[in-house]
């Protein structure tokens, strides 16, 4: 990752990012933060101290010499880059530590919190300020993991739990157009002004043939046409691997969905309510979203489709799936060092979703913006966007 | 199950035990009670409230005409004999349920023992006190198994938590004898004062040869000369699928032992401590047990030979694994009702352990108690007596 | 084991003994021959090839010195045993060896056998007699073996191919009666004339209870009406272990029957064919005999219980599960050596089932044999007599 | 896929191509070719009839009037696209069938190879042309996946068979040198002369930027020394998701490997052999190929890079990795019906290869041709080019 670090680092800046995690978690029980329903789910408490132990390991241990570590445990339990074999009799597993208790983290929380107003107080060099800004950003993407796994959590039990902190759609202009794009040579990439992290780097080039693109996201009541007209039964719209997926997993509508009473239901963080046909469909899969393009006879936009048209149209209620692997830009280079090797490692397998969702943090994230997903995944806020 | 209930149930008994269970569960955090990190564990929440509904469902709803039910959904959430197809969106899963907190649960308990003491106060019919017997009987079963589960919630994270109930081990007279039985006919069984479970009845003889049986518990020293000598190396002690299990869950040591700089250490309840060579031996299998009586030449009682020879020898530390396998007596009944098919489909693949361990609540066990696991299950209180 | 072996080892009785596993094998294929679709079934060529080894290696390598092996590697190939970890570079997987081919195969067999008729007829030392019994008594064991994967193999493609060598059933008198036995004390166990394996010394006495035993085996018509009247879907029924085995398999049915346009059809050796009602249910699991019994309102015969009886009704056709986990006798011995480990180490989590049946070997079963397997499996000739 | 077909179709180029089918089978045993040791591989029996099939009911059935099936089951049995529930009562799974032998399968080739010379030789519209030109392009894919299935059959079993059909790789020069090619905007894809499949399709304009390609693929010597550096060991170089895979399957080194006293051997199909330094690498994952590069300080092509340079190497021993995820070009277009759906439903999480392999049929490849597998996969024949 590379910073240009604008706004800067200030006390209030960074208290300010990082009180936002404890207000997402602040309707939660201490029962509901230590549980890991599935592989891709981390407990809540595990958020909250991974991304304090960020900036305890980063800048407090190296930079401030008077900084004594709030409990040396901590890095071992809650370091997901941890890859060398430990010395430990036990191997930490996100999903059994009970311990510590969701009250010493936030102690943990508060206590870094202090120490790092302190440290910034007395001013950054500049490589600090990247250092710091790459913690605020990480912050910010559990921001939105937490409320994935929180929605996981709550959504996979029969009492349907609700979250103080909504993050409630809303509808688009339901009218459809399809904007076109003339061919030509465009620019992808970030150009280095504000953050960004280091898969938007390695600006360049890429020669895109015409396209149309659509001013708006698949809504509900289209999709229960898909589902309705047999979309999740027809072979022929799906990928060979997708189809598999969806047999095995007997998968016949998006995630948190349920049929009661021949009524279309979901469970949101707000609660279990009846699905609304105007607002943009959520929760869908790579399979899903290139099925439904099929059946539209249309397709998903590449990332760079994406990007060349996204001054066109509104984005930021939900990540889009794009037809795109996650994959290097041509001048991508690795970063040296533990902060370095972030992004690069995960270039297999997964698919490129641009945008923002409604779970995003504030100023998060950007036209170039390229997070990503494995095909099959759905708890993520992810939507649709055609192309033809 | 059948009851001949001595004593008979008081409100002042029924509260007592039943005060217990809170008992156990008073230091743990709501952060512990929500876990199941094994299929044969339970989240302690669950048996709080599992064992409060047994008494609502089957006494205050059938027979208590003023009571008003604490949560309709929690017969739904916390009944472990739900067999039949829900009509409800989402099954519960013991282990995804963070929801109804510590705090609901345990009122639940406060308001099922406030209407059951009003209850029993008013009299019971004979039938009545049979089903509270039974209730309470399993009340004590399940706190048990809540100090098997916490101990296995605690034991598999890298933070060691202790437990304020402590069941610690004492050591028996280290002097092995090996007390003689003569061949004759034996009778087996529960002569039917006081209570016991329908697995015990069906009195009958059995012919037993000649053979003796060893006056105490093998100890950790003894066991860990077995360990030394290979004995989890030489697949010539071990029952074929008992090796296979090894060697698959790579095991080499009870569980809860960690060989830390060349010296055994283990988990206890009342913390991470050196094993004392004079302890008996805790948490293995029959695997283990029995490949350890194949090293030392001898072999397990069967649970017969064990019942009789049980008023010559101290027992009450450790259930003690018997090479019989859970099978019904001659004369077994399957008693009709919910509360009758309690033990009976559990009869197959299933290996009986007699006694009583420390973790065993009070005047629960008995000499004709038929406790039963699975051969390859650790986690219970199970040790190893020998026979030749 | 150990062997009185009468009658005595002549060239003569070997080679008819040995010509039987050909004669089995004789209308295969040699694409039929090298398949293991199961991890319980073993590849038709294995079998040729690992009781030959059997005679190569405990007797011709060890007692005639002019031997030379036919093949070296074969003992690695076809050796059931090896446990220690090989210096090759490759384990030998029997599902996975199309080579060496059945030619080959046959050859091994012929030259083996050409070499143990001459060595036999030189006249026998009274323990080598004792190990050749012990070969031919497994030479037999795996002649049933082949019928039972033979047919899996044949049963599990939708060719369904026939075998030349059928082993069809006879209908037993239809009327039932229950046998009555009285309480007492009998003597279980081989009286030490003739051959038997180990697991069947141990003469010992045995206290039964008044009993009564079916004089003939449930038939395929009984059995249909427990599945018409809901047999299969009603888990009072069912051990709770055999209830989750059905669910998870979707087992409706006894192994190898399908229901084509309203009418039961079953494989059988011979082909597709009707179910006859007159006939012997087979191919049932223990869960599926107890949910039977249980729907009767009888139950299964203990092992005791069947021997004795056994003289009072006929048996061979199939055998008979019994309700009797596979344990050691009271004065059960391990012989040493790779010969007597043979039948302990099995001792656990397995049903004994009594009898033969139309796939065993001539004289190869008497009222003792104590055969196994675990409660699950169906494709051996496993059928149902009640008790009760 | 389309095709303008060049050559044309006669009987004479039909028999040739399918009579290599053959060839490449003519020194395996019957037993040879029923198994399927792995999901990814097939039977070569299977090989044999499926693409018998494509001629029987693609051309035969439909436009010969006359022609009478060899065997209506062999649709069910040999179809890979059969993708509706059957009324079969058992699904035909390619492993378990034994039947029809090979001998079965080479005369249903016969017949169908008889009728197919008589129709085309009464002359052929258009449109039917193009439909045996896949047909045959099909027959040749399979030829190269029937010698990868082959090699996996033999080189996991402890024997080691060969086959009379080998494929042995020559050296390179062994200097090293790195082709420049220029930034600029380049045209992919096939440009409609000859066949070719609908991946290659929708020929279109990319922008490269400039990069330097390697004269030739990575050798053994220097895979071994990736190895002894501890390449497989260091998990910086790897993708998560290959460290997670190489941890879980043990992988040390490209398949068939095997290090005897300490020198590397590996399995071909000529025999069991020492590895030669100045021989191409073989059958490596697109994680290990990734994982390579890394420690080179080099890194994969593209597929557009690969194939914008590919007049500048010579290529055709081995297909080349390359680091573009498997997707549609800008234009590419489903052919409606069965043929149609070949390779659109295969684009998601494979990633393209490039080349030729020593196993692919003569005239089969070209530089447009877009192979494909999935990352983990070894069992094609892979190498490894350079690029940086």
């Amino acid at each position: 990752m590379q910073a240009k670090t604008i706004p800067s680092i200030t006390p209030e800046r960074f208290l300010e990012i990082r009180s936002k995690t404890e207000q997402i978690c602040s309707s939660l029980e201490p029962e509901d933060v230590a549980l890991q329903p599935a592989d891709f789910v981390s407990p809540p408490k595990w958020h909250l101290a991974h991304t304090t132990w960020f900036f305890e390991q980063f800048v407090l241990s190296e930079f401030d010499e008077n900084y004594k570590v709030f409990n040396p445990d901590y890095a071992y339990y809650f370091n997901s880059y941890y890859n060398t074999v430990g010395d430990r009799v036990l191997r930490a597993e996100r999903g059994l530590m009970t311990r510590p208790t969701l009250k010493s983290v936030l102690d943990y929380r508060a206590y870094v919190n202090a120490h790092m107003a302190s440290f910034i107080q007395k001013g950054l060099a500049s490589d600090l300020e990247d250092i710091i800004e790459i913690g605020l950003q990480h912050e910010q993407q559990h921001q939105e993991l937490l409320i994935y796994d929180i929605k996981y959590i709550f959504g996979n039990q029969p009492t349907f739990p609700t979250l103080h902190h909504t993050v409630p759609l809303t509808a688009e202009p339901q009218t459809q157009d399809f904007i076109p794009v003339e061919e030509g040579l465009y620019t992808i990439g970030h150009q280095n002004e504000g953050f960004c992290f280091d898969n938007e780097l390695g600006q360049h080039k890429v020669f895109l043939h015409a396209y149309n693109i659509s001013n708006r996201l698949v809504t509900n009541a289209e999709y229960i046409e898909f589902i309705e007209a047999g979309g999740y039964e027809d072979f022929n719209l799906w990928h060979a691997e997708g189809w598999d997926y969806i047999q095995n997993e007997k998968i016949k509508a998006p995630l948190y969905w349920h049929k009661v009473n021949g009524a279309w239901m979901q469970y949101t963080l707000g609660g279990f309510t009846a699905v609304d046909g105007h607002l943009p469909v959520v929760h869908v899969s790579l399979y899903e979203a290139f099925a439904y393009a099929q059946w539209k006879g249309c397709r998903l936009p590449t990332e760079f489709e994406w990007e060349v048209a996204s001054s066109q149209f509104n984005y930021g209620q939900l990540w889009e799936w794009t037809n795109s692997a996650y994959l290097p830009y041509p001048h991508y280079k690795k970063v040296p060092g533990a902060l370095g090797e972030y992004n690069g490692k995960f270039m297999v397998n997964q698919m490129v979703l641009r945008g923002a969702s409604v779970a995003t943090a504030k100023n998060h994230s950007r036209a170039t913006y390229r997070n990503f997903f494995q095909a099959h995944l759905r708890w993520q806020f992810s939507g649709i966007r055609l192309t033809k």
